[in-house]
C-alpha cells in the first residue's frame, strides 16, 4: 500500500479490504448487473475494468460464458467500456456511452443498448425496474476515519448505486484531487412515490444535501488503490462556424434582455458536451453578461473558464469533464473554486422539477434537425447508434428556452443538417424553440409547421441545400395535408441516397 | 337581466357590465391575441363566439380584414372553435383543438396551430413569448358580492388568461352548477424564473390555492349572461377491444403489486381522452384494487363512476368532462362528490414536478406506434392534423409508467396501429414504456431496440400485419446498422401504400 492510499482510506475496516484489481473483479460474476460510476469520462473505475475484461477474455478462451449487464451514470472511457467491449463481456448497456469499441458492438448488433434520459435511470433502479443490481463498482476521491466517502469528479448515478448494489467494490484514485472535498451535494436520493416531497432547490447554487456518499459500510467488498488520470479528452479551439452560432445566440440574449423578457444576468445555462456547445461558453467571455449561472449536466473547459474569469458566478453539475489544460487550471485554483462549483447526483441536476423551476436555458448540439424542428441527437442515418441522448431531453423538455445547434453541413458539405424528415427522432417539433447554424438562427416559438420549414430553411440550411429543401416542402405541399406537408415516399431519400452515393446532394 | 343571472352575478359593478353577447362581442378586434376558456369540451365560453363569428363574417363581406389569434386551454366545441373556424376567423390557434370545421382549416393550410404540451402554454405566455394578450373570454359559474369568481367544470388556462390579458370579457353561464363552488383549487401561478419555488403539493388531492379566481375587476370591460350546456360528447360503451386493453393493464396491475414494486391502492391514475382510455377505468371498476387516487387533465365518465361506486378516494384533473348521463350522475351526487374532485389550472394539473413527484400511471390513447416503440399521437398518414399532442406528452415524460393504448387495427383491418416506422413522432423511444392493444401488450422497460420490436409485432400487431413487419424488421436487420435497424426507402411505405390504395396490405 502506497503513502497516498494510506492517506486516502481513512477507515480502519475499509483498509484491511485493499486487495488488487484482479482479487476485487473476481467478486462480479457472469450475468450480474454492475453499476459502475462514470459521467463523461469523469470518475470511472481505471483498474478493475481491465482485470475484469481479462476474467472474462480468460473465461471465454475455455469456452464459458461471461458477460455482465452494465449500468452507468454516462460515458466512461477506453479504460472502462472500452476494455470490456472488446472483452466482449457486455449483454446489456444503460444509459449513455462514447466509446468507439462499445459502439461498434452496440451497432454490429452484439450488446444490447438502452438509450435512456439520464434523469430517469435512478429512480428506475430504484423502483426495480432492472431486477437487482448485483454489484456497485465506484471510483471515489478517499475514505473518512468514520466510514463516509469523498466522491471524485464525477458524481452521476453512484449514489444510488451504491445503495441499491448487494455488493460494493470502490477504486480510491489519488489522483482524483484532495481539495474535492466538500464540492459535492449528495441529496440523499429523490425517493419513490406516493411519497416524495418537493426538492427543496431555489437557487441553481443552494445545496440541499451532504458532501459526501453516506454508504453501508458492511456492502464494500473490495478497495482497490489506484493513481490514474480521468480520460481528459482534448477540445478543438472554437472554429468559424462555432463562432458564428455562437455570436447568434448571445445577440439573441442581448435583444431579450433588452426587451425585458429575461434578467440582465439570463438565467442558468445549461450546454451539452462537444465543441460547438463549448463554442458559446466561450462567446459569453467576451460578452456584456456579468453574474452568470450554470446549472448544468457536465461542466466543462468553457464554463470553467466563465468562473475563473469572474463572469459566472458559480455552477452545479454531476461531473467535470476537462481537456488536460483545463484540468490544470482547475487543480491550480482548485482552492477559489471549490465554493463555485457544486457537484450533484444527476437525478438531482437532470431533474424537471428543477430544471423547469430555475427556468434554464439549455443549449445542446445535434446530429440532424427537419424542417419541421425535430431533432435527431443520437443515430446516423437512422439506423446507427453514436453515443445517446444523455441530458439533452430532460433539459429541452423543461428549459426556459432550448436551442439545438450545428453546423449546417458535415463530411465537406456532403451532409446536410437540416434534412426534409429526420432519420431518427430524439427531439419533437413540441419541445424544439430554436435551431442555430453558423447560417443563421430560427426561432420557432408560437410558429406553426409550415412557419416553421420556411425559417429553417431560409436562415439555418447551407445554400447548397435550400433550393432542394425549398422543392420539397413545394411539393409536398401540393401533395395532401397542409399541416405537416411531407411526401412520405421521398421524407428519407435523402439519407437513404447518402448511404448509396456517399452524397445527400443529387448529381 | 334573469333572476339566475342576478342571483349569479353579486358585485355591483360587474352587474352593471352585463350585456348582449354581441356587445361583448365588439370588444375584440382584427388581429387581437384572445385567450378563451374552454378544456375538453367544458367551459368554454357559448355565447361570444357566434356573436363574433357573425362579426367576423360581416367584416369579410364588407371586404375587411377579421381574424384573432386564439389561445385556450385546449378543445372548446361546435359552438366556439366551431363557429370561429366556419367564420374563417382564426389564423393562430393554440394549443389543442378536436373540431372538425377547425381541423379542416389547419389541414388545408388555412390556421397556422401550434401543437404544444400542455403544461407550457400559460408559462410561455407569461414569459412573453406570443407577444400581448388583448382579451380574455371566459366563461364562469359565478361571481361573488367582493368580486372573486367562482370557476366552471373547466380551470384550463383561465387564471394566466385573465391575469395576462389587457381586457376581460366573462360569461357567466347558469348551467353551470352553483355547487361548483369551493371545488376548485386555484394555485396563484407557478411564477416566472429565477424566483420561483417549490410546488408544495405532496399529495394528489392536496390544496394549495384558494377556489377562486382573484382577478382585476377594473380590466373585466363584459359581462354576458348565459345557460347553454357544455359539450357532453356521448361514450361508447367500451368494445370487445377496449375490454381486452383494459384487462392486460389491470392483470399487469396485480402481478406489480404482489411483487411488491407497486402500492395495494396502485398510484395516482390518469388516463386520456377517448373510449379506450375511459374502459381502462371501466375496467378498474370490477378489480381489486380500492382506495385509487386519480390525478389527471381531464376527468370522465369511468373515473366519475370510481368515485361514485367507492373505488377511487378522490381525484385531480383541471376539467370535467362528461357524457349527459354521467352528467346527470355528477349533478345528482354533486354535494358528495365536492369533497372528492379538485379541479386545478392546467399548468399545475400537468406539471412535470407534480407528475413526477406524485409517480402518476400514466395511459394514453395513440394513433399508431412503430415496432420500435416511438409513438404518434397527433397526424394522420404523417401530413394532417387529428386533433394534437395534448397533455399525453407532459403526463408520458414524467409517469412512474407510461402506456399508450390502441386496438391494433382501424378501418377495418386497412391501417395496421403497430408500423415499421409512425409516420410523425410524438412520443419517443425515450419515453413509451408499455404498447398495449388488444393482442397483448409490450413492455418495453430496459429492452433495446430490436428487442423492442419483436416484443411488438409478436405481442401486440395484428395477425394480418405479423408477418409483414416480421418480413421488414429482417430485411432491415441485413442492411445495415443493428442498433435500430431501418430500409429508409421503405420506412414509411406502409403509409404511402395507404394513401396510395386505401390498404396498408400488400393486395
Amino acid at each position: 500500500m502506497t503513502a497516498n492510499a494510506a492517506e486516502r482510506v481513512q477507515h480502519e475496516g475499509l483498509r484491511a479490504k485493499i486487495m488488487s484489481a484482479e482479487q476485487a473483479a473476481s467478486f462480479i460474476k457472469d450475468g450480474m448487473n454492475v453499476g459502475i460510476s462514470g459521467f463523461t469520462g469523469a470518475g470511472y473505475p481505471k483498474a478493475v475494468p481491465a482485470a475484469l475484461a481479462k476474467q472474462m477474455e480468460e473465461a471465454h478462451e475455455r469456452g464459458e460464458q461471461f458477460t455482465i449487464g452494465m449500468l452507468t451514470g454516462a460515458s466512461t472511457a477506453a479504460d472502462c467500456d472500452g476494455v470490456l467491449a472488446q472483452a466482449k463481456g457486455v449483454h446489456f448497456r444503460t444509459p449513455f456511452q462514447s466509446d468507439p469499441t462499445l459502439r461498434n458492438s452496440i451497432n454490429a448488433g452484439e450488446v444490447n443498448y438502452v438509450d435512456m434520459h439520464l434523469s430517469h435511470v435512478e429512480q428506475q433502479v430504484r423502483f426495480g425496474f432492472y431486477g437487482k443490481m448485483d454489484v456497485a463498482l465506484i471510483e471515489i476521491t478517499g475514505i473518512l476515519p468514520d466510514g463516509r466517502i469523498i466522491p471524485s469528479m464525477g458524481v452521476g448515478t453512484n449514489n444510488e448505486w451504491m445503495k441499491a448494489a448487494d455488493k460494493i467494490i470502490l477504486e480510491v484514485n489519488s489522483r482524483q484531487h484532495i481539495l474535492l472535498e466538500g464540492m459535492h451535494d449528495i441529496h440523499p436520493d429523490i425517493g419513490t412515490p406516493p411519497n416524495r416531497k418537493p426538492i427543496p432547490l431555489e437557487k441553481p447554487d443552494g445545496r440541499i444535501g451532504s458532501p459526501y456518499f453516506d454508504i453501508d459500510l458492511s456492502k464494500v467488498v473490495a478497495v482497490v488503490v489506484t493513481d490514474l488520470p480521468d480520460r481528459n479528452s482534448k477540445f478543438a479551439d472554437p472554429d468559424e462556424n462555432s463562432k458564428r452560432i455562437a455570436s447568434q445566440i448571445i445577440d439573441f440574449f442581448s435583444h431579450e434582455v433588452k426587451a425585458g423578457r429575461l434578467p440582465a444576468n439570463l438565467l442558468p445555462l445549461q450546454s451539452g458536451v462537444g465543441n460547438v456547445a463549448n463554442a458559446v461558453l466561450a462567446g459569453l467571455q467576451d460578452s456584456p453578461f456579468e453574474n452568470l449561472y450554470g446549472y448544468t449536466e457536465v461542466l466543462q473547459d468553457g464554463m470553467l473558464d466563465l468562473i475563473l474569469n469572474g463572469k459566472m458566478v458559480s455552477a452545479s453539475a454531476t461531473a467535470l469533464s476537462f481537456s488536460p489544460e483545463a484540468l490544470q487550471r482547475f487543480n491550480d485554483n482548485i482552492e477559489s473554486l471549490r465554493s463555485k462549483i457544486i457537484l450533484r447526483p444527476q437525478e438531482v441536476t437532470n431533474h424537471p422539477e428543477l430544471i423547469r423551476r430555475l427556468g434554464v436555458i439549455g443549449m445542446n448540439a445535434m446530429i440532424e434537425a427537419d424542417i419541421f424542428g425535430n431533432v435527431n441527437s443520437t443515430h446516423v442515418m437512422g439506423t446507427r447508434m453514436m453515443n445517446g441522448i444523455g441530458g439533452s431531453g430532460d433539459f429541452t423538455r423543461n428549459a426556459f428556452w432550448s436551442f439545438f445547434v450545428s453546423p449546417s453541413v458535415a463530411k465537406d458539405g456532403k451532409i446536410s443538417c437540416i434534412v426534409p424528415m429526420v432519420s431518427h427522432h430524439d427531439h419533437t417539433e413540441h419541445d424544439v424553440m430554436f435551431i442555430v447554424t453558423e447560417q443563421g438562427m430560427a426561432d420557432l416559438r408560437g410558429k406553426a409547421p409550415r412557419q416553421r420549414a420556411k425559417l429553417i430553411i431560409e436562415n439555418c440550411a447551407h445554400p447548397d441545400y435550400r433550393d432542394m429543401l425549398r422543392d420539397y416542402l413545394d411539393r409536398a405541399e401540393k401533395a395532401g395535408g397542409l399541416h405537416t406537408p411531407h411526401m412520405l415516399n421521398e421524407a428519407l431519400s435523402w439519407h437513404q441516397r447518402f448511404v448509396e452515393t456517399g452524397d445527400m446532394r443529387v448529381k
